[in-house]
């Protein structure tokens, strides 16, 4: 049994896939590159494969990703292949709950403004007070809610807000009041002062938020984004912005990705971007790898994989 | 009754007080300055009263501020003075939650970075994962457990932080799995990868946290300031920073402060100051009107005042 592992594969890890299935081989992508033959005898795949390598993967069975999102890799030579596919989704439940909040409360608290004047070296309390906002007592709007959304839901709560949520099957989640589904969408921006939105993106979720949706949040409402760019129409929630109807726009990922220099996005007011890390956190590595090391141990034992994808779905 | 308000009391205010305590005569600072007499026959006074004026109010018995530290103003006439000093304790605690969950997550997400990244049009998403922390697993110290500390206990629960803290009483608080006392204050700041000061500046907190205190931190640990500027040694957090010990210092509040532009402090890195707002939010006045106004009711009534200050405490 060969492994193909990306990356270069830490001594702990390799430990742990030889104490899990005895007698698999590791191959690393060095090896495949100046072996190309090797590709056809891998088994399983740690990482990624490269699109052109997956015709010639015929004995490949199982892929899994260090990721989460896996829009860019369902092209048609994958959704041919028979493999199975799993994600290391969970892992980023709480580095993006942390960091959207992060990005929320900078917002609210001003906290932008106030860095500004710290390299002025000026203390100004009274210009900061203007425009401040509060958590406590406002609405929150998980949109799609899966292991980011439960984790959010949680802190939003704490901080004292009520909780809604928007997910495909409608069904409960803990810490949220209450649950939308996509046919009622419209009333479930229509609740939210603040939207968090970690939607993955499929043929379903591609621009979820348009014209209607923006026109839907109430004035003043809060965006957050951290699933990927184009579930949120960019020109609708510019245009929104513009109007001065939604509130401020906080986006980790952006449509398109990475934003060039020239976008207007960059400087328009009530806008904060940060450059898709926030999945990002210290011992990522060894979290994704984690999952990885359970899913070959149910491999081996002929057990049922978790984090499988739902190809057709595309999450 | 003459009750003096200060500044510009709004009509909804001045309606809510003639309902309370009919027949009462409401004074403006405005009056009295033109009409200094008018200080003999102040019963109550809600708002601040000027440190000249204290010998004067011969008649005054109850002053309710619309703050919560009442240090600046326990100056020798004041505790000579028989009168009764309530604060509007209890207003800030969601406000200063979420200033210091936006500090401290500004910090270990790195925005503030980021933001500098937005302001060159520059998507650079290697640069950010260097030095990202995580909350969840870290523990949280909040020093001072009073209403502000509560609210900060439950949000640090919810991300997934163990929650200790440390109040004079000892007394156990929802949230908080462990807590100390001054007399165990060395073990309580072992403990802490987060510190959270919202302590009140009195004599006994007065430089709580010097050189022993910052050498009993782990390594890398992070301390946030809403309290009062002077519960921590200025000179003690920088020598801790210079020597790489502290991993961070997030203040709302300094020593001194206004923090003159040509203070270390401004520069330092992993500083971040904001100028003493973070109990600042809209409907800030309408909440600590709500306060003075049950209070009257109290008062009215013959019946205890809630937020009494224990002037020999200085809390």
């Amino acid at each position: 049994m060969k492994i193909l592992m990306g990356g270069e594969p830490e001594a702990e890890l390799l430990q742990q896939v030889r104490e899990t299935a005895p007698g698999a081989e590791v191959v690393t992508a060095a090896e495949v590159a100046a072996q190309p033959d090797l590709l056809r005898e891998v088994e399983i795949v740690y990482g990624g494969l490269r699109r052109e390598h997956w015709p010639q993967a015929g004995r490949l069975r199982w892929l899994q990703t260090m990721g989460a999102g896996v829009n860019g890799l369902m092209t048609p030579e994958v959704l041919a292949h028979p493999a199975v596919i799993t994600n290391a989704s969970g892992i980023h439940a709480e580095p993006i709950t942390e960091h959207m909040f992060g990005l929320l409360l900078m917002q609210t608290r001003r906290l932008a403004a106030a860095w500004d004047q710290q390299k002025e070296c000026c203390w100004n309390s009274r210009a900061l007070h203007e425009g401040l906002g509060m958590l406590a007592g406002k609405t929150l709007g998980v949109l799609g809610v899966g292991a980011i959304g439960a984790c959010s839901a949680r802190v939003g709560q704490a901080f004292g807000m009520r909780v809604v949520g928007l997910r495909r099957s409608g069904e409960p989640c803990p810490h949220v009041e209450q649950m939308y589904t996509p046919d009622t969408r419209l009333e479930f921006f229509a609740a939210c002062d603040v939207v968090m939105n970690s939607l993955p993106l499929t043929e379903k979720t591609r621009r979820f938020m348009g014209p209607p949706e923006f026109a839907a949040l109430p004035p003043g409402a809060i965006v957050i984004n951290t699933g990927r760019g184009p579930t949120i129409d960019t020109e609708a929630l510019m245009e929104s912005l513009r109007a001065g109807r939604l509130g401020s726009a906080l986006l980790d990922v952006t449509d398109p990705e990475p934003l060039p220099a020239d976008h207007p996005l960059w400087s328009m007011e009530y806008v904060i971007i940060t450059p898709h890390y926030s999945g990002a956190h210290p011992g990522y590595n060894r979290r994704a790898a984690a999952i990885f090391v359970d899913n070959l141990r149910r491999y081996v034992a002929g057990e049922p994989l978790r984090n499988v994808v739902d190809k057709r779905e595309g999450y």
